[in-house]
C-alpha cells in the first residue's frame, strides 16, 4: 500500500477536478457500500442512487452530470471507473509477485528471461521459451516449448500454455467400412505468441498451433477457465469473461469483448468491436461490428416445458407443409 | 476400510430398522448392479425395480413403502440415500489424505494451519493465509495471499482460490475516439473467505474479491471446473455442479443447487432454496424460490434446421408488424 | 524432426501415388496458406481452392477428385487428411516428453510405471497407480491413488485423474421441515480406468467412480477442460472436445463425437455412433445412431431479443388455452 493523498494530490497525478475540500485524505479505496472513514469510491450507476445516499465513503468519483447527486467531497471527471481503477493502481502499486525464480521452479537452461520477471513456485517452463521484461507468472503456471510472452504479461496459477491442440484425423478401417475408423494424432508444432500487456486468468488454457502459430495480441484479457485452440488469433485489446470456449483457427478482431461461456466455432472470423453476449454459440463468421446474441430465455419449469414444446411443434409444423434443408 | 458390521450394529449407530436376519455380515457397500456377498446396497428409485429383482448383494437400504419389493435382508429407514451415505462413511472412514505438510508443498511462514491440516503435494500456500482444523488440500492447490478455509473444508487437485478478480476498465484513447480504448487493471484487494464443511472440485477457481471479500458459506459444495468470480457470495448448504460460471457480485442465497454448465451473470441476487436447471443462463434476479430452466430441446440435426428457421421466422414476423424494444 | 524424404520415399512408407515430379524433396509439412520451399500441404475442402492457387508449398496431399486443381506435385490418396497426419507424424517424430520421471515428480513407490513412461515435473501419481508402457504425463498432472492408465496413453498438463466424484445426499433436518438439510459425502471408493491410446487434454478433469470405476475406453480422444463425472463410461475411440461436460453414470458409446462445451446429463445412454453438435445439452437417452443439435441461433441483440419473447408469448398462449404437463 501507498500514500496516503489528499484529492488535490489524486488530481494532480490523474486529472479530473475536486468539488468539495481538496485536503480531504484519503488512505485507500472501497465499494459503495463498504467503504468507510478515509476511504474513495466511485458512482456510475443510476441504479446505485439510493446506495449513494447512505455511502459512508470519505470521498467519491462520479462523472459531471452526477456531481449535485452527492454533498461529499468528489473529484469529477470523464470515466469514473476507469478514474477508479487509477486511483486503485496508486494505492495499491505491488499486487503482483516480487520478481525472481522461485526455487521449486522448474525453468529449462534454454529458456530466456527478461529483466524483473517473476516465475512463481511450482512453474515449469519448457526449452527455447521467451518471457519479455517485467512478466508475472503466479504459482504453478506450465509453459510448453517454444512459446513466447512479451513484457508485463500476467499468468495466474494453473494456466497451460502451448499444449497440443486438438488435432486429429479418423482413418478409416477399410476392413469394416462402417465409420469404426481410429483417430491419428496430427504433431502440434506451432508454437504460442502472447503479446506485451496480456493478462491470463487462472487455469485458462491455450493450445500451441498445429502448424502456424496460435495468436494473443498485445493488451488482450482472458478470465480463469478460457480455452484457446490452435491458430486461435485474439486481437489487440479484446477481452474474454470467464468459461469462454474458443475453437481451433478462430479469428478474432481487434477491441472485441466475448461474455461469459461464450462458445467460437472454429474456422469462422469476427471482425473488429464485436460483442458476443454471454452463453451465445457463435457459428459462422461475423463481418460486422455490433453486438450478437442467442440465449434460450430461461423461465419457471413448466413454462418453459410449454415453451419448448411449442418450439418442437413449430419444426413438425414446417416439416409437413413443405421438405427444409 | 473399517467393519465388518452386521445389519443389527448398523442401526444402532444410525437408526432405522432392520427386516430380515440382522446378523448379516457387511463388509463394504456396492451398486445395485455390481454388489456381492457381504456388501449392502440401497434402492431409491422405482425405475430400478428389475435391477432390484436381480441384485446379488447381501442386503439393501430402502424406504418403508418399498419394504415388500424384496426378500433380502434390508435396513428401512426415511432417507435411503442419505442413510448410505453414511453406512459408507462407516465402511470408508478415511477417504481423505492423512494429516501433515507434504515436503514439496511451498507453505508461506506467515499462513496459519489449523490442527490436523493436510497440504498435499505441489501445494502453495500464501502469505496470511488461515487455514482450520482438518481441513484438506489435495496435491497441486494453490491458495493466495489473505484468504481464509474453515474447519473441515475438502481441496481437490488444482484449484486455485484468490486469483484476481477480472475487474478492468476501459479506457478511451481520445486521440481517435472510436472505442480503441485499452483495459485498465482494477487492484483486486479484497480476499476469499471460505466456510467450514465447505468441499471443493478439482480445477475450480475461486477469484478474490475487487474490493470487499469473495465468500463461500458452511456447508457448500462445489464440483470440478466451477469458476466463481470476485466478489460472489454463495450462502450455506448451496450445491453448485461441474462447469458453472458465477460472474461477479453474484449473491446467491442458501440451500440454492445450480445445475451442471449453468451460468449465473453478475450483480444478480438469487434468493434461498432456487434450483436452476443443467445448462441454463441467468441473467436477471430470482426474487422467488423454485426452479427456473431455459434450454433449447435438442433434435435430430434436421429437424432442429426447421425450429431454429422458424424462431428466426417469428422475430422477423414481429419485427415488421409493429416495432419492438 | 526427420528426413528429409521424397514423395517417392513417402508413398513407399505410406501408400497412395505421386503426380507429378516423384523425387521432390520434402523436409517438413506446412499449412496451405504459409508452407513454403520444402514444405507439403494438403487440400481436402473445395472452399479453399483459391488458397490452392496461391500456396507457395512445395508439394500437395489431395483426393484424386481433384488432383486437376493444381500443377504442383503431389501425393493422391484416399483420406488426405489422415495422410497428411502420417506425414507430419514421420517429419515431427518425437513431440512427447523424453522417457523417464522428472525429479520434482512425486510418485508413491506403490505405483507401478511401466517401460519408457515419462513422468514430467511436478506430477504427483498416487499409491497403487498403474501406468502402462510408453505413456506420456506433461508437467502438474495429478493421478490419485488406485487409478489405472493403459499403454500409450498421453496426458497433458493440469489434468486430474481420480478425485471424488459429486457425490453428496441431502440430509433433511428434521427440526426445521423446510428443505434445510445438509449435505453429506458419499466416499468414493471405486476408480479410474483408462485404455491405451487415450489422449487427455489440458486441465481436464476425470473423478473416480463412486461405487463402481470409471472408465475412459481405448483410442479415446479429450480436448481440454473437458470434466468427466464419477461412473462415466466413455466407449473406444470416441472424441470429445474442448469444455464438454458429462455428468455421473452417463454411458457414452463407440465412435461418438461431442462438439465443444456439449453437456450429457448424468445416468442417460448414448449407442454407438452418436455426434452430439457443440453447444448442445442432452437432456435423456439417444438409442439412435446420428447427428443432435439444440442450440438457440444467435441473431442481433436486437432480432435476439424479439425472437425471446415471441417464445415466451407462445409458452403463454399454450397456457391460456389449456393444461399442459
Amino acid at each position: 500500500m501507498a500514500g496516503p493523498f489528499t484529492l488535490g494530490q489524486i488530481i494532480s497525478r490523474l486529472g479530473g477536478r475536486v468539488a468539495g475540500d481538496p485536503d480531504t485524505l484519503i488512505r485507500q479505496v472501497g465499494s459503495l457500500e463498504h467503504a468507510g472513514a478515509g476511504q474513495i469510491t466511485f458512482f456510475n450507476s443510476s441504479k446505485l442512487q439510493p446506495k449513494l445516499g447512505e455511502t459512508r465513503a470519505a470521498a467519491v468519483i462520479l462523472a459531471a452530470e452526477n456531481e449535485k447527486l452527492t454533498r461529499l467531497p468528489r473529484i469529477v471527471c470523464d470515466n469514473p471507473y476507469a478514474y477508479f481503477a487509477r486511483v486503485s493502481q496508486l494505492f495499491n502499486p505491488s499486487t503482483v509477485q516480487a520478481a525472481g525464480v522461485h526455487p521449486s521452479a522448474v525453468v529449462s537452461p534454454t529458456a530466456k528471461l527478461g529483466k524483473g520477471v517473476s516465475v512463481g513456485a511450482g512453474c515449469v517452463i519448457g526449452d527455447e521459451v521467451v518471457i519479455g521484461d517485467d512478466s508475472c507468472l503466479y504459482p504453478r503456471v506450465v509453459i510448453y516449448p517454444k512459446c513466447s510472452l512479451g513484457k508485463r504479461v500476467v499468468v495466474h496459477a494453473g494456466v497451460v500454455i502451448g499444449a497440443d491442440g486438438f488435432g486429429i484425423a479418423r482413418e478409416e478401417d477399410r476392413g469394416e467400412g462402417r465409420g469404426e475408423g481410429r483417430w491419428v494424432k496430427i504433431p502440434q508444432i506451432g508454437g504460442v505468441r502472447i503479446g506485451d500487456d496480456v493478462e491470463i486468468g487462472a487455469n485458462t488454457t491455450i493450445d500451441r498451433g498445429a502448424l502456424d502459430d496460435t495468436v494473443i495480441e498485445e493488451g488482450v484479457k482472458l478470465d480463469n477457465q478460457v480455452q484457446v485452440g490452435h491458430n486461435v488469433r485474439i486481437g489487440a485489446h479484446s477481452a474474454v469473461a470467464g468459461c469462454v470456449g474458443i475453437a481451433g483457427s478462430a479469428d478474432i478482431g481487434r477491441h472485441c469483448t466475448l461474455g461469459g461461456a461464450a462458445m467460437i466455432h472454429g474456422h469462422i472470423r469476427i471482425v473488429d468491436h464485436v460483442h458476443v453476449s454471454a452463453g451465445t454459440l457463435i457459428s459462422r463468421s461475423l463481418l460486422k461490428a455490433g453486438t450478437y446474441t442467442g440465449i434460450y430465455p430461461f423461465e419457471e419449469h413448466a413454462a418453459w416445458k410449454r415453451s419448448a414444446a411449442s418450439l418442437r411443434r413449430l419444426s413438425k409444423a414446417k416439416s409437413k407443409g413443405k421438405k427444409d434443408g
